[in-house]
């Protein structure tokens, strides 16, 4: 089984999947074992970490594997981005904040540039600085994200905009795929494939705690949500129209909507969350998933996720075009 | 060219398409059409006002066609319900608040219940109380919902919910379904049919100005946003869990983050608002739409529209699975 395209086609992959660079958890090992399952694999070189996005590119195993940076925080230490041109990642993904300062250095080494955005303006900022593919995601995405779009009106509309302005950018869906029917319903929509992460996040490769995914598996899409108050306690300086849909937990009832609250309290807990972290006491520290965390119950390998992702797509596509077939068209 | 299943075979229609109904825009009329062209006509029964839904009932032409309900206000005027049980409609749907009161009295009359649900503890509920379909509705469709969660993983997860627990139940998916891309997404995700706002609300047959769908057919989906003014300025007594979504204009501008400064000038803002409505000025006036409406460009006619969207959801089926058959599997 295998699901070819346009975007398989260009980065000699396998099948239309992307795995999101989720800051630290898509490390070298679970980019590589996507990107080995015949997906493409994106390290999260997130807020940035030098040594670290340096070690992570030492452990890849194979080819399809780049590697995506929070623009914002990237560009306050432009080395980072000179090193991963450097590693000839098989993609360079930006997102959250202009990406024009950074795209003529990865255009001219000849990587494709991802782009994700979140609404139209951002989608013809995208093409405009030269952009290979864009991801356009929506706010059931976990992480951060600007919650005003959904993917399934999104796609479409950025999918009608490149046709008409771009047909050669291609589009990833991102936001709430994590089975073969999200992966079906992205191609539906008029994407070219599908940026995944909450479901590798819960993968057996993922850099996560064991107890976090078993924590995340219990809970249906309705336990998450778009908050800033863990922005503040980790005093990650996101731009203001940024906020980040994570578990709901204690720390998120007791803070969430008073952050001017936390924020008289911030080093007191700060040390609070900086100890949940390290107990894997998730009723304070924070877990990154999307509302698609409803849809999974279990941790598998990435390889047997991506197998059942492509095989239900195909069979929910298939299944429904013979009976489409036999009702005569 | 149809789509049939199961939801179709219950119903007794040629397509998985719902009007929803939109509070005096699905009128006699615009359900009649929908009915006419192969799908359910559910009449806009809205806040409630009796002879008003007496003469749409009485313009109906053709079976197919149901009521809705904003629960909360029928519950107010409960001889409506009786009323319209009284109709014999194809179907009763009831959305924003708890069914329970009010389902007896519609599955004794052997009337199918449809219960529209933001989130699965809504679901569970519905399921409860005999519901025959559920509607699962993302927070990207026009008008009022929680908006907490979206389409895209509201659908598959209550699909594993029904299937768990109520195999029987239908389901459909309500909140960004403009198109066939749209309608085979809601398939592909599990869903039984579609409910479909917006597209009909720019149909030539919908009891809306023409004024108004061309203003809104400018938009983006970017250009929406959900709020609580309206229902401020109109006296609609909405729980506070729900918002609306409505097109973005100075009025939304303007008090959209002050409702406390609205309500200071209330009488005088009723009296500008009333008087926008009556002159189609949409500066001020409200434009009920989701986020979908950036993927629409034209008044069509109902039965172009379900024609192009039935027509358009069984080629991207059929097109991706020819591409799948010629890969193998």
């Amino acid at each position: 089984m295998s699901l070819q395209n346009r975007f398989t086609e260009k980065f000699g992959i396998e099948h239309p999947i992307v795995l999101a660079p989720m800051d630290y958890v898509s490390d070298g090992r679970l980019a590589s074992a996507v990107a080995e399952a015949g997906g493409l694999g994106l390290i999260g070189g997130g807020y940035g970490d030098e040594s670290w996005l340096r070690d992570q590119f030492d452990r890849v195993t194979t080819d399809a594997v780049g590697c995506g940076f929070i623009t914002w925080s990237m560009a306050q230490q432009l080395q980072l981005l000179e090193k991963a041109i450097g590693y000839r990642p098989a993609a360079l993904f930006l997102s959250f904040s202009d990406p024009a300062p950074h795209a003529p250095a990865i255009r001219a080494a000849g990587i494709p540039l991802i782009c994700q955005v979140h609404d139209l303006e951002q989608a013809r900022r995208a093409v405009a600085v030269g952009a290979s593919v864009i991801a356009a995601q929506g706010g059931e995405a976990g992480g951060h994200g600007t919650g005003t779009r959904s993917t399934f009106t999104l796609v479409p509309e950025i999918a009608d905009l490149l046709q008409r302005e771009a047909p050669d950018v291609m589009l990833l869906a991102a936001g709430g795929i994590g089975d073969g029917r999200g992966l079906a319903a992205a191609l539906a929509l008029g994407a070219d494939g599908a940026l995944v992460g909450t479901r590798f996040w819960a993968a057996e490769e993922a850099a996560i705690p064991r107890a976090a995914q078993h924590r995340a598996l219990r809970a249906s899409g309705d336990d998450t949500i778009r908050q800033r108050a863990f922005d503040i306690v980790r005093e990650k300086p996101w731009p203001s129209r940024y906020t980040g849909r994570v578990l709901h937990n204690d720390f998120i009832r007791r803070w969430h909507g008073d952050e001017s609250g936390l924020r008289g309290v911030l080093q007191e807990k700060q040390e609070q969350f900086r100890a949940a972290v390290k107990a894997e006491d998730y009723d304070v520290a924070n877990l990154i998933v999307g509302e698609v965390v409803g849809q999974i119950d279990r941790v598998d390998t990435v390889a047997s996720i991506i197998d059942d992702m492509v095989g239900s797509a195909a069979a929910i596509l298939g299944r429904t075009s013979h009976q489409l077939a036999a009702l005569g068209s």
